[in-house]
């Protein structure tokens, strides 16, 4: 599972170019929001009271090799991807069916499901949904065949890093473009990484959804805004300003930020009215308000953002409301590691074909060749045996219905891991068959705290994707466009870029 | 002395606007480079070993009101100053005669004439002088009088804060155009900060010398490029960061960045080759060499930064060599305080006319009034009469020979300062009467510790200008471009920005 290409890649650095390398792309990160702000474990909070300083975001001094045909793959079917989440989403009935399953394994997946009964019973009042989708694939080699495409996974909320991947393309571009930046290789002559339009692609859903949402629905009318609900203390800021500087730069849209623990304080639904608008109430500005067209979330993806009741409470209170959601809670809930595997299933329905009706089935196989083999655990399946044999766990990875990595359990911890779990709860978890991407691939990453590490690393391919659609099925606006590689140290299983140990990287196509 | 604008203004802000502004400019900063590496007092160099850090340049809450009138004139003024300094730097004759008089009380100025003498020994082989100058100004206020403009100093060498500048001015456009950023005030909504080109006057100059430089002058041909001479640990290196990449991106001209301390063992002047091109050897690609037409010194200007002889054999080396220097040494002596003290005198020879030959007089007029009465402290003079009178000290400042701030001497320290002081070292200081701010004028501060402070002010108004000419006098390329407000707290008397106790700050016309 070698590749030729990485044979000689990256060139060697002495340590005057390694110090070159690493300066220019310091400095060049904090020109330019390459950025973030540093964690607890690079800089104490003491040490910055006020919160000011910043840092590069990690990232690779050299672009890594991934395969044209791969990269085009990802591309063209990214629409297609839209369409399908957008069609599950709007399948309450199907949606359930998987989802009961979890429920009473998963408190996580089965308090979105009740918060999406609550406001069903109570009756939605808007039928528009739209998704910042990033699906997340990588390069599978295997010998004598050209690498293939096989699908990560896919995220349906929170899609990160779409504006810090245009600005690390652009960095490797002025890198190879400076006279002397990198060491002469073939490879590093032979072209640019490709145009990154992330920031463009979902600023522009975003956009679309605001403008979908129609007039005012107070009285007297308010002006309107965009919402982004981000986290506490978030320090992956630069990332989500990248979007917000489009939509009010480009789009002119107002836009602002609340934390997700004052959702409630900020922000109000007039009980006398019965088109529920979702009213902002600036705090930095109390007599005035904002009618909200959209609600992007930037938090609440995870479990252990839900601090209490009062978290369930306010994206209760979001979702009842008028403004469009990115995501809604089923869209949300489509991207559980479940519905991968059931759409993956070999044998059973056809769920790909009812789901993209009309839609060539030759572009449809050409989806499914994306799916790794996946698996539930239940009693007599397969997926149960390649688990618990140690040897063929030892080609697996197993996924909770969680995105965002840092909850997977990885080949030989496997087996022990799920023995130490009642059966019963096994049903809330995903076998997956590990992606085998190149096992030479090298790159040197550029930590956040300036620490400079070589050596073999497994890259991730992400591509971006906006879709507004309404209720009934009906899409307003489907499109794809921009890019992440996000590169990490093969000794790490996990991909959380922000976390550190992961960097952000861009393709030179192969 | 008061200025109505300033009666009401900046706006008070609740907690909640605070923050919400702080954060804003915070943010804002990081994202688009307007940056500074942390200094020591802020964040201990063991904190950040590799020195990633980086934090929010000082910065004004809000724009300062600034006379139109005043703004106006000094841009209208600039290209004549530009001219004036020139010639100046042309006339060796009689700029030797002024500064022969520091040359022995003041050894920085001495060992800068020696660097010249030394060259001019040898013969000069460039003929090309190039300027990036800065010209800083108060809005002089006098009782019933509409504000006129008054000249602070005139920096020929290293004007910083031009790439910064323009940040700051569109950190003020953008928040002005966000809703409810600032709280409402009729300034406010008057208007947005004008344009700011400085990035591109000032690498328009470097631009202007690269070319004029001609092709190489080594045997065989080399590649061109432009030198940046910087000084080592330099925290205000995103400034010049957008200067260089203005030059690379726009111009497609090569920039390299030489430490003042490496200068000796990364570039070389050929023995053998009469036209002494200067090659600089990139350490980070040894086989590599480029022919540097143009060296721009962000570093050299101040005694402190020649620790040694090997610092001046290094300023030889750049002023001997055929690249084109910004500025040569004879053109940072055209900066020392006591020229603009003679430029000023009142009486004796029209030092104006003669070196503005052909510029219509009206306009050396107008010059001429932006000058503060100044004075040399020979004895019998006024300027001695006023300086140890502690009542007339009261409204004068003491000036060495320096630029950059953090040197001078105010007001009642004048006399005691200057009899600690042998009478003969007297003539190295020019005393200059104090130009009178608005009393009334107040901002908030945001430091680059991310400390806010609001208080009385005063504010620098600073022009910036590029010329290219010839040792004849002739002048190649003459452009001004560019503004810089700098605001700091009334009870500190130095306008050094870098140093934390003076904010970047941006106009508003009035």
């Amino acid at each position: 599972m070698e590749e030729a290409v990485f044979n000689d890649y990256p060139p060697q650095l002495s340590p005057e170019q390694q110090d070159y390398l690493v300066t220019a792309t310091k400095d060049w990160a904090i020109q330019n929001g390459l950025a973030v702000r540093p964690s607890p474990a690079i800089l104490p909070a003491n040490a910055d009271p006020n919160r000011v300083l910043a840092t590069n975001a990690p990232v690779t001094l050299f672009p890594s090799p991934f395969p044209r045909a791969c990269f085009e793959e990802a591309q063209a079917l990214q629409t297609v991807y839209n369409q399908l989440y957008a069609a599950i989403t709007c399948n309450e009935e199907w949606l359930g069916s998987i989802i009961k399953d979890l429920i009473d394994v998963d408190d996580f997946v089965a308090n979105l499901w009740k918060t999406h009964l609550a406001v069903k019973q109570e009756g939605y009042v808007q039928n528009l949904s739209l998704g910042l989708y990033r699906s997340d694939y990588m390069a599978h080699v295997t010998p004598n065949r050209a690498p293939s495409l096989k699908q990560v996974e896919f995220n349906t909320i929170s899609s990160s890093f779409g504006g810090l991947s245009a600005l690390v393309r652009s960095l490797h571009a002025e890198l190879l473009a400076t006279p002397l930046s990198y060491p002469p290789h073939p490879l590093l002559k032979s072209g640019t990484p490709p145009d990154n339009t992330t920031v463009e692609t979902l600023s522009g859903g975003l956009a679309e959804a605001h403008k979908a949402y129609g007039p005012s629905k107070s009285l007297p009318d308010l002006p309107l805004c965009v919402l982004f609900i981000v986290q506490d203390g978030e320090r992956n800021v630069f990332d989500q300003l990248a979007l917000s500087k489009r939509l009010t730069g480009f789009h002119k849209i107002p836009v602002f930020r609340v934390k997700s623990n004052q959702i409630l304080d900020q922000t109000s639904v007039p009980t006398a009215n019965p088109a529920r608008p979702l009213i902002y109430h600036p705090p930095h500005s109390p007599e005035s308000a904002f009618e909200v067209t959209t609600v992007y979330l930037r938090a609440y993806y995870s479990p252990d953002e839900y601090t209490s009741s009062r978290d369930w409470e306010a994206r209760r209170h979001l979702e009842r409301s008028a403004a469009v959601k990115c995501p809604s809670v089923l869209n949300q809930l489509a991207g559980c590691k479940k519905i991968q595997q059931v759409l993956a299933e070999p044998a059973g329905p056809d769920h790909l074909t009812s789901f993209l009706n009309g839609v060539d089935p030759a572009i449809i196989a050409r989806l499914r060749e994306t799916f790794a083999p996946q698996y539930d655990l239940s009693a007599g399946g397969q997926g149960r045996d390649l688990a618990l044999n140690p040897e063929t766990a030892m080609k697996h990875v197993l996924k909770p219905q969680r995105e965002g990595g840092g909850n997977n359990i990885y080949k030989a911890e496997i087996p022990d891991f799920l023995r130490a779990m009642p059966e019963s709860d096994w049903k809330g978890w995903v076998l997956m068959e590990l992606i085998n991407p190149a096992a030479n691939a090298e790159n040197v990453a550029l930590r956040n705290d300036g620490e400079v590490l070589r050596g073999n690393v497994i890259s991730e391919l992400g591509v971006y994707g906006t879709v507004l659609w309404e209720n009934t099925g009906k899409i307003i606006h489907n499109d794809q466009g921009g890019w992440l590689l996000r590169t990490k140290g093969k000794e790490v299983n996990e991909g959380g870029v922000a976390a550190g140990f992961s960097s952000l990287d861009s393709v030179l196509l192969y």
